[in-house]
């Protein structure tokens, strides 16, 4: 009697462990930490205009809006970042009004060069304004088509590297040079992404952390097919929308088998969400794990004044707390109201201020889970073939 | 041998249709299309400030945010209106710097009165600006402490009737006020409302539509634990966070059997999402049914110019290319190859455009839609009591 199977084996970590670092070899995210910076600040250095507009959608847009929208109100900073993503027309056509177009630096990104919500709103803008190599810059793969419009018209140009997804790009060129533009700290970011790096390839304390979560994740992905992102703070709805395509896009895939699998990314903002995405937690299906983000602290002092209002003397409670520890508070109320179900599977993680470094390492965590829980799950985390047929048939259309 | 059950009974579309009836006679929402608006349009009109406020949070911001987000662009009004609903302090502070405080009328919003983030803002609003009937409005329960508040300081109240819950309030006084008063049309808003709640009623055409789609979400309830909201424009981005209050808290219960129902919603924006979560639906696990939300007419003329840019002659077929008339195309393409799968239950609901009839109207048939699954689930649509231990945890904590 012979036997054999196509299941798929359980993996050790040590098994995990080594197929990750076989992994960095060729997927370029991993090694972004290690980069040269110097050619983004040399180029922001330079840049002289007040609006830093980016073109792009999707992983060109999505990484650097999360960083900057978590700092933009704790740094002092003097230029404004704009995104320029979708085709609705309201939608372009009321954020253009919002920039100053004759002092604005546009940023054009596009992996393939070929995007078409991209080339659609460039060529408007082309329309409005006059735009060269003096207000342009563009980022792309090196041989794309656009790289080879910004070579006809002599226009800077930073490289997304091939091995570097458009959702793992987030500490590439796509992020780094808008963010440098700005006036914030790319050091410090990619700083932030090498401390979770380094602690994961050393097997310290996010090797532990990031292995457990994944392992549970993909282990209970039948009954637990909901993974919710409850940040406390409106400052991490940036991250929420960088998470939910990386997450999304990521593990929603046909695995080895021919099975389609997918864990399902939903992000809601504390304490905004108690009063919405809550009630559904708490007494809804068990299908949901639960991460919820804090801010240690929010470096913010301002406070609920000593003032009596009459006839709502019952909550004189609140007199004098500051904002920042009542939001944790309430953070920590939830959390609380969470374990004590014993039934839904909840982990915390707590950010130590508004800064450049906590940010990325909670992003580069976030990109190391989900290449650990790919491989869990016997997926490509890097491809996205399942949005192909949707542009063909776009194309057809508009050709026809 | 005797035998009795407990099972759930399914019911009968004439039973249903019964029950909602009967429903209608002490749920509050069904009749505030028939409302008489002229208190409404008569305080509108003796309003001065150039900026409103509305100070509240979950179902007191939601609806009113998802009708003006819907239409601020498209119509020409003088007034901007302001949410402040978070107690993150960065986020506070940073709306309150856009809001002229001394040209402002405040608008506080909180049905029971004592809700923890809108008295917390309003004292500290209070701090930065003398807070006294010439610029302040109250509404709330008759019977609340926010009431005895607004009498004490002889500030005009408007009512949120007690068997109108506070996410079904938006076309009480929580929504038509403030948006009276920036100067949208009420009248065409209930008008909207309207024509669903009469189709209905007479068991015309949404009677159909709303029966047979609530009926298919609760019978497939396990297999299609997710509901995706797909919304073909950026305008609709406040829609979808009010359908996810709607859908989350209404249908995340604990059913008459004591179990644990609750069907996920997730809202999602057409075309950027695209290069986000539309990669999971396609080829991830068959646990989500898709709505596509379009509008048909963004009476909007913007345009793709002829323009040749070197290098990217492939892109030729966008031009001269309506942005509307892109978008739809989009839409549609999306929806063929969701439809080529055909594993994945899909509907679409198109908008005629964007107007207060519309907008209204689409809220007002995932109301009735909410109330329809709720009662083939055998669960109550109208109550959350699964927020009550975070607040109670919370209010220990602050008062220990």
């Amino acid at each position: 009697m012979n036997y054999t199977d196509n299941y798929n084996p359980s993996i050790s970590d040590e098994e995990l462990f080594e197929s990750i670092k076989q992994e960095r070899e060729h997927i370029g995210y991993y090694n972004l930490v290690h980069q040269d910076t110097e050619h983004f600040k040399a180029f922001a250095k330079t840049v002289k205009q007040k609006h830093v507009v980016v073109i792009g959608i999707g992983g060109s847009t999505l990484g650097t809006y999360a960083i900057y929208k978590f700092l933009k109100y704790s740094k002092d900073l003097e230029k404004k970042l704009h995104f320029l993503e979708s085709t609705d027309p309201i939608e372009l056509q009321s954020k253009i009004k919002t920039i100053d177009l004759e002092d604005a630096l546009f940023i054009l990104i596009s992996k393939s060069g070929t995007t078409v919500e991209t080339i659609s709103i460039w060529k408007y803008i082309n329309s409005l304004v006059k735009c060269d190599k003096t207000n342009t810059v563009v980022i792309t793969e090196n041989d794309s088509k656009l790289n080879s419009y910004a070579k006809a018209n002599d226009m800077k140009t930073f490289e997304i590297p091939k091995n570097v997804g458009g959702r793992f790009s987030v500490f590439s060129a796509v992020g780094l040079l808008p963010l440098a533009v700005v006036g914030l700290d790319i050091d410090e970011i990619l700083c932030g992404a090498k401390k979770v790096y380094n602690s994961f390839f050393e097997k310290a304390h996010f090797y532990e952390r990031i292995l457990k979560k994944a392992r549970f994740f993909a282990e209970y992905k039948n009954s637990f097919n909901i993974n919710v992102v409850f940040s406390y703070s409106s400052r991490l709805e940036g991250f929420n929308k960088w998470y939910i395509q990386l997450w999304g896009e990521s593990l929603g895939k046909i695995d080895i088998n021919s099975t389609k699998q997918g864990l399902t990314p939903v992000g809601i903002i504390g304490p905004i969400d108690q009063h919405s995405f809550l009630q559904l937690i708490m007494e809804g299906r068990r299908d949901k794990t639960v991460t919820v983000v804090k801010v240690e602290d929010f470096h913010n002092e301002a406070q609920i004044p000593g003032i009596r209002l009459k006839g709502l003397e019952e909550l004189s409670y609140l007199e004098n707390l500051n904002f920042s520890y009542l939001i944790n508070e309430q953070a920590d109320a939830t959390i609380q109201a969470l374990n004590d179900l014993n039934d839904i599977p909840c982990d915390v993680i707590s950010l130590d201020g508004v800064d450049e470094s906590c940010i990325a390492a909670l992003m580069y965590e976030y990109e190391l889970l989900t290449s650990v829980v790919a491989r869990f799950l016997y997926i490509n985390a890097y491809d996205q073939p399942g949005v192909e047929a949707g542009k063909i048939i776009l194309k057809k259309k508009l050709q026809g």
